[in-house]
């Protein structure tokens, strides 16, 4: 008997499904922007219209269900809470909304906790009970897996590494609060470093790119543009330190990047490293390792919301 | 049959220990000076001269063994490594040099582990299967539960907040590195915000004291002094804004105080909650309480040693 999945992965801008089947394979994927506007069930409404007629030609019997992994996602009570870089606010119930749609049964975690099962499944943490991943995309997302699972927490919602006040009086981020680490260290944090030094005048050859995106600037620094260059510098301090202190919370094997910023390689892995060996405590040296995420983004993101249903 | 137990709390000034019976009531207690040189063999036969006559007096057949809180235990490898606040250096291998001086079993962890089973065992937080308690004595140590379990990580040393670098190029600490935690938020951390200020010129009915201590500055805080009040506020700033962080990290059920600091009572805990509350993201709103240890400081660092045996 064939066994189908849904994986489905709710991000700031686009959202990312599959058809999943029982040995991990992608047969059918595609993606949709996620907020058109402030309204999550015109979202549901069009990922149904796209879904249904394959539920119906795969067969409706042979499926298990739907992951979804999504910003704020809460395990414990399907809802997407407060999400600061969604058009949708407040509680958004979508593990139901989602299951109504579809009339099959739903699961529902964080985006990153749902990227953390695909790297302990089909990826790089097999075989590890204790491990973090980041997920660096719009935002900067964290799945934190301890003894073999994910940590939940007593609310659901634990592991929102991108929440972490790093800067007494930072940057405004999109919770209300200053200086949480994703306003630094994410796509959206890279593009704001840049802004701000070329509105301040410093030369560059991304002077004038518009709209500015850390794709943009990654060319940049590869053609040798010193304030890309220092903007991934500068990135990878506050997110090396933010990760040596994360071992000292909860002592992983591996930390995994991944994710869009993570695209750029050396650039932002290179400084991360070195911040993070910098500042990591002593008892730690040699316990823990930095990692890019051994999967393709789309896949994982869409294999960890299926294996949800595992 | 009566079965007891010896917890030993290694403090990074003093030691205690206890004969503990099953149902957890300490039969007889005692404390002495933890390192009165730097070699750790002086501290076992001390106390070994001092339980040894205990042991046989209720009954050496009846005792499941020694349970061992100490500065940087290591679950895993039974021993003491690296501990910044000890004169002992390199690595202790405490559990096994107590085990043959005693001819008992013997088990070791972070004293703040220690703790945190006492709490759960004995205080506040039976039924908790989530939360997390600070340990403000010489230094700053933390255990954290997950799901009814000690976070012990991959090294067996997780858990380490005290060594969350909370301020870049900030106060040097024993370990090393600039801007720990505990260089703040401890006793020696607010005896070290009293002296800067001093040494400034500040005034204070603090000016002279020597050696200054964290009660002497609790009793200033009393009388009105403003050196001694800013200095708790100081402290309770760094603190809260980190457990906030704290928080979504692992989302616990309750974040308790305990140990030297804490017995400054609100001093301490009231600025500290006011910073927490600041600076917690709006999505753990009312699912984490910030709550004073239930146990006396002596009887649950025993108790929670003991507890390690069963």
């Amino acid at each position: 008997m064939k066994t189908y999945t849904i994986g489905l992965d709710i991000g700031g801008t686009s959202s990312k499904f599959g058809i999943v089947d029982s040995q991990g394979n992608i047969l059918e994927q595609g993606r949709m922007e996620t907020c058109r506007n402030a309204d999550p069930l015109d979202f549901v409404q069009r990922i149904a219209q796209v879904l249904l007629p394959l539920i119906e030609r795969y067969g409706r019997k042979d499926f298990k269900g739907i992951g979804i992994g999504a910003p704020n996602g809460n395990f414990y009570s399907g809802c997407i809470e407060l999400a600061p870089n969604l058009q949708w606010k407040g509680i958004v119930p979508m593990q139901k909304m989602l299951a109504e749609a579809l009339s099959l049964p739903a699961i529902l975690t964080n985006d990153a906790n749902a990227a953390a099962m695909g790297e302990m499944i089909f990826g790089g943490a097999k075989g590890m009970k204790d491990f973090i991943i980041i997920t660096l995309g719009t935002g900067l997302g964290s799945g934190i897996v301890v003894d073999g699972k994910i940590l939940y927490g007593k609310s659901g919602i634990a592991a929102e590494m991108g929440q972490l006040i790093v800067e007494k009086d930072g940057r405004l981020c999109g919770c209300g609060r200053r200086g949480c680490l994703e306003t630094y260290a994410s796509a959206t944090g890279i593009v704001k470093t840049v802004s701000l030094a070329l509105e301040k005048g410093e030369k560059s050859s991304l002077a004038g790119v518009s709209p500015l995106t850390s794709a943009q600037i990654t060319i940049a620094a590869e053609a040798g543009d010193k304030l890309a260059l220092r903007s991934f510098e500068e990135t990878g301090e506050i997110l090396g330190l933010a990760l040596a202190n994360a071992v000292a919370f909860s002592s992983p094997e591996a930390i995994f990047l991944f994710g869009g910023l993570a695209h750029a390689g050396e650039f932002i892995i290179g400084p991360t490293r070195k911040a993070f060996e910098e500042n990591l405590h002593n008892i730690y040296q040699g316990t823990v390792r930095l990692l890019p995420s051994s999967l393709v983004d789309a896949d994982a993101a869409i294999l960890g919301a299926s294996a949800l249903l595992y």
